[in-house]
């Protein structure tokens, strides 16, 4: 089983509206039939106790929300599939639409240990 | 549903006594019943795509190797007696072992755009 796993650090001033945008798009994604299903995590830095070895200073914290989405993928050549015919025109209605005031980071996560 | 969700990068000279080490320490995680599954990854790089939007650099990735734990959560007090009550114990015997050869950061997130 493969995750690919992508991070949104949401600035607040367009939460909202950049949270309407993510559904559509996760829709959107997964239209691509490249992921078998998606889910959408927030992640809750409060319930982390303050001991120094969180995912993120307490700066980000104060002006942002990190938002974490797990596409579950068939195999590695439905990821590739993804990456070479549709990230790229998914990817840049948000870029357009809200600049610098997000950040994405992805990793691809393989059950097991290789 | 609440994932608790820790990764961690370790120096390619240690990995195999690592993860040797990994698999009991996930087994005792789950020994305390605050969670309610545990699933391990490894983080695959060369499944994705050079575009300067990944988690690590390359340096990192020529010195070790990350993997991803998560941690299923059944709800937000099992979560708190585990940090209160076994985070400490369980967390000792790495660092003894394993000292700054190994790096971990961790992460909650609960389903859902809160």
């Amino acid at each position: 089983m493969i995750i690919y796993e992508v991070t949104l650090e949401i600035d607040f001033e367009i939460i909202e509206e950049f949270q309407n945008w993510l559904i559509e798009h996760v829709n959107e994604m997964l239209a691509t039939r490249c992921f078998t299903s998606a889910e959408i995590f927030t992640e809750t830095p409060k319930l982390l106790p303050a001991d120094g070895a969180n995912s993120r200073d307490s700066n980000h914290l104060n002006q942002s929300k990190a938002v974490v989405i797990h596409y579950k993928v068939g195999s590695e050549s439905d990821l590739n599939e993804y990456f070479l015919r549709h990230a790229s025109r998914l990817r840049a209605p948000a870029v357009r639409q809200f600049g610098a005031k997000f950040r994405a980071k992805r990793r691809v996560l393989k059950l097991g240990l290789s």
